[in-house]
């Protein structure tokens, strides 16, 4: 038997009994569950600071360290996040349509719970709570699969989750940890057919990679995040290099952080230089030859720390998680959406321009989960969405699509009623 | 280079046309699809004629034979489906969310085309014309790969639906049919990830997992039915014999034909001879040993032509498509419940019964994508619920479960709005 087969079939048989469970019963759990964190505060701090510890001992770059990293503020975050989940309407047993067939059939189509979800992520803690509580509130049961270097974090929030579900009277069965720390685990999850209702992959390119090539559960790719800003020769040329410096330079580790800047072509003169002085000593540009003249002849005014490199094709496609930004010149909307949606990860893409015919031309033609006019990118995130949490940014082209809150563990379920209807 | 490369290229370059094209121009294109099947009537006939006579000399059951049959109803019926698909709303560019965030961002949830879809299928060339015009509608691309039996049929059947729609003004490139007949086409689909956005098998058992096995772009399971109908001791007798007829014998092949029939014990005696009687010479009946002994019992008063057998474990867990029907009894709606959700497809499960409380019981907790109460089985079918046809019957729990019309192949896109927004 595999390791984890006792697991699934308890987080199952959890999940049909948390199926069943009406909104309050979910919200006084899920309100235990807060509280219990906020009382195992300082084991939960602990027990990060054993993994902190480790990772530099291991050398980890601090920039993951960074997203291992818990303090009193994250616990903080943590519980307002289930807060705002309790909050939030219950997602199951809605009524979404409803008709009457010719023949009197009545056919409802009525949300229920996706079942159990496995969530396969790269440190940060906090997602652990997160993906507990939005599984919990959708009625899903949830196997967290965390990173080894969180593995003493993952372990003490999770009991406290489980403690609080149970003190709440709810169904602490419905969340489990996957901690053997063993990388078949992964695998044996990415087979569980029968008891992995969907696998939510929230990592890098490698681990997604790794989980679409041996899933045989479904999958709902997120994360990837080749992101785009177009600035449109109409934009406002100091709210657009303000909004490129949040995007690229608040939260560089994030998949909705900024990779590359397209410039109309009429404007490189002007902006590039702006473009250049607000990112010199923050970030590495890597241009193409018309933005790198436009820099190199304002270079005598630009302050030191500047770093210029030539971008290649291959800048084009890569997602650098780093404080690097790749810059092209384009001659028309067309341009850049053409350029988004071959080298785009369908994630978060931005315009920046007041002239109305070229926002509609963008939002209409771009193929992304998030098409934003005028505003920073760094707004695709479930919280920031109003969803207290998520699950992951999905770039899969499913009911899921962008940040994904508890409505993306939600499915369908037609309720017919008759008085004896057969099919002629 | 593979041999479907360039018809992925060429269906997204279609596809992002498509996905611009607004109503009235899809419903013109349609309805010039339409047109042309019907002026190529005797052309599309003739072709099925062939693919006819090649799987009866090949020895093909004349129970798939049937499948693959097309006569002038079956013409009439196609063109009534596309018909269908004209006259229902676009299911794209719809707002389906909206709200502004406290800092001003102005966030709308839009319904937008999913992308290309591959539909892999066996026999039944009317899927062919059922899936172009749902997918036309939804703004996708569509690549066709039917059954090698019906190679003529489907070729006959796209050559007049691309002339349709180039003569209707649209986007005949949307459409492509891969027939080449080389298996290790099936295999390029699956893999062709940043060109088929989804995969849908519509077929058996072994196609299914085929495709679950070798798929690296995301796949919505069709299907397999293994199917029930509980009789509860408050139902209507006379009633529940016909529903149970309908459901075995109007079209035994079809994924939501029922397999298995739940007796509540109380009401073994009096219900398992009228069932035998209506099935004898019909249906064979694989029963459990409470429900064998009270058709037994009654055996004198039996018409000739009963088949009457064992059912072991194996039984509950197949579906037969076939004319086989097991019968087992069960003590509870519990019981009946735990039965379905242990052994079924989550495909079409019903509930014949008076009783209130069991029918909600019943509706509750059994996990299927079709939940009835009191009719037959055989409704769930996209064209019966009114979605003119349908691209299959969806057995995973993602946003298309159950019958799956065009709306199947809609996904969203956020549209942001904002007035120059950094994140803090």
């Amino acid at each position: 038997m595999s390791s984890l087969q006792n697991t699934f079939s308890s987080l199952k048989k959890a999940q049909t009994q948390l199926a069943l469970e009406n909104r309050q019963a979910k919200d006084k759990a899920l309100a235990a569950a807060a509280a219990a964190i906020d009382a195992d505060r300082k084991i939960i701090l602990a027990a990060n600071e054993k993994d902190v510890e480790k990772a530099r001992a291991g050398g980890m770059k601090e920039s993951l360290v960074d997203r291992l990293l818990l303090n009193d503020k994250c616990i903080d975050d943590i519980i307002a996040g289930i807060e705002t989940v309790i909050r939030q309407e219950d997602p199951i047993g809605k009524v979404r349509a409803g008709w009457t067939l010719p023949n009197g059939l009545f056919i409802e189509q009525v949300t229920v719970p996706l079942g159990t979800a496995a969530i396969i992520y790269e440190s940060r803690p906090n997602v652990t709570a997160d993906a507990a509580s939005l599984a919990y509130k959708a009625g899903c049961a949830i196997l967290l699969r965390g990173s080894s270097s969180a593995l003493e974090s993952n372990r003490a929030l999770v009991k406290a989750i489980k403690a609080g579900l149970a003190a709440g009277g709810g169904i602490a069965g419905a969340v489990a940890l996957a901690d053997s720390g063993n990388r078949d685990e992964v695998d044996e999850i990415l087979t569980a057919r029968g008891f992995i209702d969907v696998v939510l992959p929230r990592g890098g390119k490698d681990l997604i990679r790794r989980v679409v090539e041996n899933a045989r559960v479904p999958v709902i790719e997120t994360g990837e995040g080749n992101c785009h800003i177009y600035v449109e020769p109409s934009a406002d040329i100091t709210q657009a290099v303000e909004i490129i410096a949040n995007a690229k330079l608040q939260k560089p580790g994030a998949c909705n952080a900024v990779e590359t800047i397209l410039v109309h072509r009429d404007i490189v003169k002007d902006f590039m230089p702006l473009l250049a002085a607000r990112l010199a000593g923050k970030a590495e540009l890597r241009c193409d030859p018309v933005t790198r003249a436009a820099i190199e002849a304002a270079l005598r005014t630009l302050p030191a720390g500047l770093v210029l490199k030539d971008a290649t094709e291959e800048d084009w496609a890569t997602e650098y998680i780093d404080y690097i930004l790749a810059v092209k010149a384009v001659a028309s909307v067309d341009e850049a959406i053409d350029h988004i949606n071959q080298y785009g990860t369908k994630h978060s893409e931005a315009i920046l321009t007041n002239d109305m015919q070229a926002a509609e031309e963008f939002r209409r033609r771009v193929d992304a989960a998030c098409v934003y006019v005028n505003a920073s990118i760094r707004f695709t995130d479930g919280g920031e969405f109003g969803f207290g949490a998520e699950l992951g940014i999905s770039t899969q082209k499913f009911h899921a699509r962008g940040p994904m809150g508890m409505e993306a563990l939600t499915t369908i379920k037609y309720l017919i009623r008759g008085t004896g209807q057969i099919r002629p």
